[in-house]
Order: C-alpha cells, then sequence, then structure tokens
C-alpha cells in the first residue's frame, strides 16, 4: 500500500502516470521530448492543475539542459519561445502558465548558459516540493477539521494523482492511512467523465483507504443509510465571497450537506483563490461535447440528435461551504473578512 | 408525432415493444405463447408495473383461448397454473399479480368455457383500458397543477411505455403536447440503469416534446441555470404518511427543489399506495450488482473488486413533497390525513 504519485524525476528522467489508463492499466510513460509533454497534457496522460504544472517545469527544465545555443540571450530567447509553446497545450490550467512564468522569471538575471541549466532544473524541483508540502498542510488541517468524523463523502479526483503527493480533498484520507486512522470513504463516480470511478476509487485503494463506489444519484440516500459525517470535495476557482466553482455535481453534494446539516468542506491551495471576481455569479461556465453524455464508453445510450445540457463545472455559495481548508490555515466564514487574513498569512497577499 | 406505446393488441394478437433495443432500434415483437410472455417480462422487455400487469392479462387471456380441456374445471385449472407460472417472472412488480388475480376472478362463476374465454379477453381490455384512463386523469391533474409552469424536471421514465399510455409523471408532457401546452423538459439520465437517457429522452421526442438531456450530477445546476420550476416524479410505493419510495436519485431532487424553494410533485396511481405501511422507514431497499456501476454498456470504469453501495430505490420523506398526483384527484399535506380522504373518492378504500 503506498500513496500513488503521477510524477516520477530521477537522474534526469520525467515519468508521469498515463491517467487515461487508469483504472485497468497502471503505465508509467517517459516524457523526453518537448513534443512528448505537450501532448501528454493535451491527451490528458497527465490531469489536475497542480500536476500538470508540475510536469511542464519538468519538461521544460530537461530540454532546456540540451539547447544548443552559444549566448545566453540566444538560451533565454529559445525557452521563451519553448514555455510559449507549453503553455498553448491546456490554456485553462492556472497552474501551467503560472509554472513556466516561474521558471522564465528564475534565469532572467542568471549570467552563464550553465547557471541558468542549473537553475531551471532547481526551480522545476522546488515547485514540485512545495505542492507536496503543500497539500500536506492541507491534509493536516483537514484531518484536524474532520476530528473523530470517520465517514466521509467526496467526488471527482482532488487527489494524489492530480498533485504532486496527497492531493487536496483526498489529502486527509492519505494521512489518515499513514497515521493509522481509518476512513470509510464513498466516492461519487462523478458523470459525465467518471474521475470518481476511474480514479479516486483507484488512487485510495492503492493507498489502503477503505472506500465505496456509489452513482451521483445515491449521494442523498447514502448519506442517510450510511451515516455519512462530512463531505470534502476540491476547487477550481474560489471567489471573494467564498462562493466556488468546481467539478459539475459539487453543488448538488453542498445543498444535500445542507439539508442532512452535516458539514460541507472545501480543500484547495491558495492558488485557487481569484479575489478579483467578488461572487460566483460572475464565472463562466464551460459547456462540453454532447457526446460525453449520450455516448458512454464509446456505445450511445440516447436517441440521436438528443438535446444536452452538459456544463463542466458549478458554483457553490459560500453561504453552503462550512470550511475552506488551505495550506495556510482554515477559512470560516464570513468569508469576504477571512480569505484574506488567512491568505496574507506567512507569504503576504496572494491574489 | 404520436405518443408510444408499449402494448399493441389488435385481432388477437399481442405485440410489445422491446424496450431493451431502445433507443436505437424500435422493434415490436409479437408474443404467441406462455413462454413468449414470460421471457418478454423476465428479461426486461417490457418495464414498467403497469405495462407489465397488462402484458401478462393479455398473454394469459390469448393462450387460455387454445386450452383443449372438456370441463370448465379442468380449463380453470389450466388458467391457474399459468397464471401462477407468469407471476413468477417478476415477483417484485405488484401489478402483474394484480392483473392475473383479476383474470382469474372474473371466471370463476362462469358456466361455459366459450364464456370463460370470453370473459378473460374481455378483462385483459378492460385492465388496459382502465390503466389508460387513470393515466390521463393524471395527466389532467399534473397539467392544472404546473399551471403556468413550463420548465420541468424528471427522473428515470415514468412514462407512456411503462403503462397503457401517457404515462404518470411524463403524462402531462404528452397531454401538453397534444394540446398545444409546450414544455421544455430536464430528463436526468438515472444512473446506474440510464432510463432517463434510454427511454424518457426517446419517448418525449416521440410524443413531440421539447426534452434536455443531463446527468444526475447537473441537477442542482440546471435548476439554477435553467430557471426549473417544478419536478415531478413516479413512484414505486407510497406510504401512509406520504413517504414515497421511487428510482435512486429521487430524493436528492427532493431536497434540490428544497433548497431552491421549487414544488416537487410525485405523480402515481392508486394502486401504489400501500396504507398498511405507517412510514418510509419501514420500507425495504433492494441493493442491486456492483456490475450496474462498475460496468458501463460493458465496458469496466472502475477497479477490479470495487467495494459498490447499490441501492435500486431511496424514499423521499412526505415533507419534501409539494402533492401527490392520483388518477383520482390531487393530494395536499397532511397526508396522513388526506391520502384515505382522496383514496376513498367513487371506488371506495383502495388499501
Amino acid at each position: 500500500m503506498s500513496i500513488p504519485l503521477s510524477i516520477e524525476w530521477s537522474n534526469g528522467q520525467l515519468r508521469i502516470l498515463d491517467q487515461q489508463k487508469l483504472p485497468l492499466e497502471i503505465e508509467y510513460v517517459a516524457l523526453e521530448t518537448l513534443e512528448d509533454v505537450y501532448d501528454a497534457i493535451i491527451t490528458l496522460k497527465v490531469r489536475g492543475a497542480p500536476a500538470i504544472g508540475i510536469t511542464a517545469a519538468y519538461g521544460l527544465a530537461k530540454v532546456a539542459q540540451h539547447y544548443k545555443t552559444n549566448t545566453i540571450e540566444e538560451f533565454l530567447e529559445q525557452l521563451k519561445k519553448d514555455a510559449i509553446y507549453l503553455g498553448d497545450s491546456r490554456p485553462t490550467a492556472v497552474n501551467l502558465v503560472w509554472a513556466l512564468d516561474r521558471l522564465s522569471n528564475t534565469v532572467q538575471q542568471t549570467v552563464t548558459i550553465q547557471e541558468a541549466k542549473n537553475r531551471l532544473l532547481e526551480e522545476a524541483v522546488n515547485i514540485h516540493k512545495e505542492d507536496e508540502s503543500s497539500c500536506q498542510n492541507i491534509g493536516e488541517f483537514a484531518l484536524s477539521l474532520l476530528g473523530k468524523h470517520t465517514r466521509v463523502m467526496t467526488i471527482c479526483n482532488a487527489g494524489s494523482i492530480a498533485t504532486a503527493k496527497y492531493g487536496t480533498a483526498l489529502a486527509p484520507f492519505h494521512l489518515g492511512s499513514e497515521q493509522g486512522k481509518q476512513f470509510q470513504v464513498y466516492a461519487c463516480e462523478t458523470r459525465p467523465v467518471f474521475q470518481g470511478s476511474r480514479l479516486t476509487v483507484w488512487e485510495l485503494q492503492q493507498s489502503g483507504v477503505d472506500v465505496t463506489l456509489i452513482t451521483d444519484s445515491m449521494a442523498a440516500h447514502t448519506i442517510g443509510a450510511k451515516g455519512i459525517e462530512a463531505i470534502i470535495v476540491g476547487a477550481d476557482r474560489i471567489v471573494a465571497n467564498g462562493d466556488t466553482a468546481n467539478k459539475i455535481g459539487t453543488l448538488n453534494l453542498a445543498l444535500l450537506a445542507h439539508a442532512f446539516n452535516i458539514p460541507f468542506y472545501v480543500a484547495a491551495p491558495s492558488s485557487t483563490f481569484d479575489l478579483t471576481i467578488q461572487n460566483g455569479k460572475k464565472i463562466r461556465i464551460e459547456e462540453r461535447p454532447a457526446e460525453e453524455i449520450t455516448h458512454v464508453a464509446g456505445k450511445q445510450v440516447a436517441p440521436p440528435n438528443t438535446k444536452v445540457f452538459n456544463p463542466a463545472f458549478d458554483v457553490t455559495p459560500g453561504k453552503y461551504i462550512t470550511a475552506i481548508i488551505t495550506e495556510k490555515g482554515i477559512i470560516y466564514p464570513e468569508y469576504n473578512k477571512n480569505i484574506p487574513i488567512i491568505l496574507d498569512t506567512e507569504k503576504g497577499a496572494i491574489a
């Protein structure tokens, strides 16, 4: 039993877990070229904003080791070009451009090419380690918040394989497993893309966590029948008043938690906050292709030309969120006031 | 555009819509022998308690026409044997045994075999017509209750093809279509068995109703984003205090309707009530095989040996039900008091 990792970096080699093949095949693939990295991101072999950022950082640092430029200026020019190329692979993943920018920034003042090459590798490792440390903090805070509660529901995969290690919403379960605290986790399958069945169930099984799969439609009945004590989810974006965009289905769970009077927690790193947006109404909701719903595992389940509404995520109002768990601490309502206070801790304002 | 029917009876021929082949193939199959009828029920070619009851009644009446018995006693003996055989095909469908009993009872006092044969056919037609009439009443009451509301959500398939015609929860949409009232229906796909995608979307399309498919996980977001004005569902069993067992996922919708402050209606014939049970806690919830969730369209989506919780239905407390629509009238809270009053109308106590 061990916590699965999606990114391996050793002896200058970059390998990633091919998440498209989960849960039936566990296959790590080596990424050698810039094109390999681009392809791994665009085909969703690697997914989860933090994991994408880390992969891109290692990929860029790795290929830069082989640049045949004569001057530092030419080196930086090539680096810039490659960063723009990689950044295009998944424009909506905030951490991707953020990680590539960090690499670029770290070498702007370097004098020699060798120094720049070394700095790039160091910074990629820093990004990786910081994310692991951030997830570990989130997990520890979440463990303290969950207290004696062990029957917990989650949706999608805010997991170890979406980050450096541990994940966000799944971090307390992995840490709990390491520390001898046994959770009973109920994973919603997460239609339409089945991240729950395909990824979360697999990931928690690997870690020795007791996990049970349900369909999203079974959430309310399961909360009552199995005595679920808390719900914990990740986040794609959290705005100033605590309104939180996350995988479609999250709002269902938040409203059910409210109806059953159990806590509803959001776990996410401080990089997820966007305090320039005042409330969730201003978050644009991406809609995805009808085929994700009309076809399942390649087989058509609805009539031809079925009209479909397929929003990729929903927005949970802050008032339904009991607490937001970040690597810097636990944020309670009122969010407008308390988010900046916690985010300003240690490293200064994030937004 | 026409309302699809699952059972056709003409010139002594019985044909049923093979619902297992929907929505990609629309195929009616003739049922000639008792074994054909048994097979159609057990393999779910015909589904929905009323449709199963009607099919069994026609099937039994049809085969009885060819009995080669010499005396009425032998005739009744053979009828009893065949009724027991058919009744075993789907023991949980209340209407199955009810319909077979009605046929048996109608011939107990007959003197000649020919008279008995005629009575059986008449009674099968009566059962068929009564169900159609019952569904039409439910639809009219539902139309009046929905009033100016046109954006309505539903789950599963409480539809025409589960009954003689019109269905229960879907009846107002079919009748509305006939009467020039256009609804915008949002159909939840209804995991794990996809009755929403496979059956409800197809059925409403056939009838010219504007229907949009969503996953169950999209219900909350859709209620807000599309301005859903009401939710209407069918029922498997309604007990004395109004607590209602229905397809898994119904409770989710009831709690969301409550959170969004929109009405939540249950539509069901009076035969669905079981007033011998005081409240929903006493309803046993059937659990179904794990493969329904771990495998989709024959393809495995979860790891091997995944632990699954797969309840087939859930129980919505009466307090979350705005009204129950029956063929005898609309029942409002308090249900303990008002259910018997409405059910006693016309035909005397049902329970």
